[in-house]
């Protein structure tokens, strides 16, 4: 067997995955040049080569799942150096700064409403859900609202700050079901039009606006803030000045929810980086921990990460059932594969417990404590 | 007005504080030499002149919680600098080294089950109780131990290494009510005693032990391991061998529940290290992050902080009321105000939010995810 095969087949063998093999998990190269290319760029390399169509799998989350589960991904030779240098490049360089802010907004939120109308539920949240008593990802979702807003015990009245408000679909729920006054801050301009549209008779806004620009923008207090799937792009480089925003809008007594992805390490997976979320970071415990240290106090902190497995099978699901009805010169069969790359990766990193999803509450010291709700 | 009293007042009254004011809060100031001793040696200087009679107080609570609210607590000379020095010395000696472990065992609970038996609840259970629906202290403390067994998802048969089981409390009540056999751990020979003779009925065994020597003496696998007030001993150059020796002694797909005070900054305040607890630091969220990292998941952190505010004030008004009933030679005027000074200054610190009380549940990227617990 060729060297780039071998180093390939033996650290596949430790996860029982055969080259070539019968069984739904087992990957089928087509290409013998996907090999050297997996060993010399790792996980980029892996990813690209899918989406040239080199190899295939019938069962592209098992794979990668039994991949992450047998912990032997550090032995693939290139992984490691990979993601040192993107570690190196995130302490050198400020790659979340402001000005590259909106490029993801651009880049991946703004890539077209037809897509995520297609994918997400009909309430267009692109956040985990809430998988725990519901049966659909519709379902999921209206119930992780609504833990949300129990968690922050949002009351008739009260003003809610969300950072990276998305289509809107935390702010109307808290304030059809809450009676919740919201601004919702965003970097996708899709995202705010469709917002603003779809929710005009309700007391929510939502501005273009990067969360630096907050406190000058809204000086005022408020006595919520919350924030879904936002602090993935913030970045190691600016998570202290990011508590501080939330810390600077919140009155005295108020809580701050912050729903993240989370993982040990931390880090980019460069192909993710490259093609899903430029700039995306996952943060880590320690991270989290030293920035709002002095700023916050953790009053309490909810992993649901396998509900994260469940609800990017669900949008696979939808993206595989609609995709014949979408324009396929936008989305054309090496964007399909790219997609169906992503949400199944993703999907094995959670299911593997790679990949977390936590759900913090903090307080400026409030009196009394905080009653955490599950 | 002299320096030394200027100093001291100028902080008091950011606290709303005045020296021999009326108001219950209003620190009582019999002896002058009072005021140099706390600008030089800080929360030392104020804890011993208390001891020695130089200043009373009607509710030292309420003094002390004011002053912990009134955040400038670093503007007393002196406190910033002794905060400084204990922190450099825990990075440089290991305080909390093997041959100095059972020196907390003979100093602080060994110091006579009788004292323990006159201030804590029957089930002799030394840690913060769970008060959401508990009207007395014998009730919190029954409804923590049955929250941490719900958490761990006891069921009959398991194994369960309880590191610092102190009187046995929590391994009575797990085999009980929930059928697991217990293996409890602790420094102090007292403890261990009394513990073994009270329980002799039950499937649970008490070991003089250090912690570290577990691994060697139990090298099998418990389903369950759980830590209870334990971790404040441990000191933050073993936090990572003891996140080490929990997960050898845990199976693939078991759960451990650490309880422990958290606080912000962390650390050793000087006058608890010399009078109550020798060794003892409290972590903060950063320090445990980094010790788990790679070794177990953050599956869930339950902060109830405010509670040890009303277990120590349970523990308090037990004192005063059996004070009279304890032998004065071993407990005279001296150690009684010693004692009161360290349960309502620990209340004082729960109530302010300087202190939390954290409940994690922690796990080996167990399949499936965690469902957590309230």
């Amino acid at each position: 067997m060729a060297l780039g095969k071998r180093l390939v087949a033996d650290v596949l063998k430790k996860a029982d995955i055969e080259i070539n093999g019968s069984r739904p998990w087992d990957i089928q190269v087509h290409d013998d040049r996907t090999y050297w290319r997996v060993v010399l760029s790792g996980s980029l390399g892996l990813g690209d080569s899918y989406m040239d169509g080199w190899w295939d799998v019938e069962d592209l989350t098992e794979m990668m799942r039994r991949i992450m589960r047998s912990d032997n991904t550090e032995k693939v030779p290139g992984q490691k150096l990979m993601l040192g240098a993107m570690a190196l490049l995130n302490t050198i360089i400020n790659l979340q700064s402001k000005s590259r802010a909106f490029i993801v907004g651009e880049k991946h939120y703004d890539i077209g409403n037809d897509l995520y109308k297609a994918m997400l539920d009909p309430s267009m949240t692109y956040t985990c859900g809430f998988w725990q008593n519901a049966k659909t990802l519709e379902e999921a979702q209206y119930a992780k609202l609504d833990l949300i807003c129990k968690k922050l015990k949002l009351a008739p009245g009260m003003r809610v700050l969300d950072i990276g408000s998305g289509w809107g679909s935390f702010a109307a729920h808290a304030a059809r079901h809450y009676g919740a006054s919201v601004v919702g801050v965003t970097v996708s301009k899709e995202q705010a039009e469709l917002a603003q549209k779809k929710y005009a008779d309700l007391p929510v806004e939502f501005k273009l606006l990067d969360y630096r620009d907050i406190p000058k923008t809204y000086p005022g207090a408020f006595d919520r803030v919350v924030s879904i799937g936002m602090f993935e792009h913030v970045g190691p480089k600016n998570y202290r000045d990011y508590m501080e925003v939330a810390s600077a809008a919140l009155k005295p007594d108020g809580l701050f929810l912050l729903h993240t992805i989370g993982g040990h390490e931390g880090g980019a997976d460069a192909w993710m980086n490259k093609h899903i979320f430029p700039g995306g970071v996952i943060p880590n415990l320690e991270q989290v921990s030293r920035a709002v240290r002095g700023v916050f106090i953790e009053e309490d902190l909810h992993n649901f990460g396998p509900y994260y497995a469940m609800t990017l099978k669900a949008w696979r699901d939808n993206f595989d059932a609609h995709y014949s009805e979408l324009d396929h010169d936008k989305y054309d069969e090496r964007f399909r594969r790219m997609w169906r790359y992503y949400l199944s990766v993703s999907e094995a990193g959670f299911s593997a417990r790679w990949l977390q999803l936590w759900q913090f509450v903090f307080s400026k010291k409030i009196e009394g404590g905080y009653e955490s709700v599950r």
